[in-house]
């Protein structure tokens, strides 16, 4: 992936919060990938797909492991790989999922304000 | 704090995704976090706060960083400090913020997947 496919993750990349503000379209960009994990199931799911040992996961079994119905799950997969989080291929019948770690690796290190100080007056 | 007033987030803290699937708990608890997140006036704020020197930001700068009006600015704080990213408090005239390293850093670890094995296909 060139820089110039993704520029603005590229300026974003790896800063944490507590280094300088956002830009606007960092922060734009940024928000997608947040607003992609806001919600119960999907983040279930990508707990499943980053979880799984071998590194993918059928969608056949992301399935069995809810209640709600296929284009449902088939829905929240799409937001997520949309989001840059995960991607995947079809091979015969089904649709194998695996995460992208570039983008979680970014989310996570902008999260990451552990060197952040304390706030002076409490 | 105790485990008895915040459960979840304990049962979840800490622990990448690619440790071991979320249970709806837990993900229901995080996702909260990732939705505040998830907005880019929201990430533009916590980016503000969080890269502030000394710690803590009064309000009135935040208002002066947007064309957007000071409700809207304090509706977005809110969401921010309901999600237990940011606290606040009012001194005279003006209410100072400053951020929660505590919920960051239990996001960030959870999208640390660096570790995570490349898929076996791929």
């Amino acid at each position: 992936m060139s820089r110039q496919e993704l520029p603005v993750l590229d300026a974003a990349c790896c800063a944490p919060l507590t280094g300088e503000a956002l830009s606007d379209e960092s922060a734009a960009e940024l928000a997608k990938g947040f607003k992609a994990l806001g919600d119960p199931v999907r983040l279930r799911l990508l707990s499943l797909i980053a979880s799984r040992k071998g590194g993918e996961v059928c969608v056949c079994e992301l399935t069995d492991a809810f209640t709600l119905t296929g284009p449902t799950i088939s829905h929240h997969l799409r937001v997520l790989r949309e989001a840059g989080l995960i991607d995947c291929q079809r091979r015969g019948t089904w649709v194998y999922y695996w995460i992208l770690p570039a983008k979680l690796a970014a989310l996570s290190q902008l999260l990451d304000v552990s060197g952040a100080a304390a706030p002076a007056s409490v």
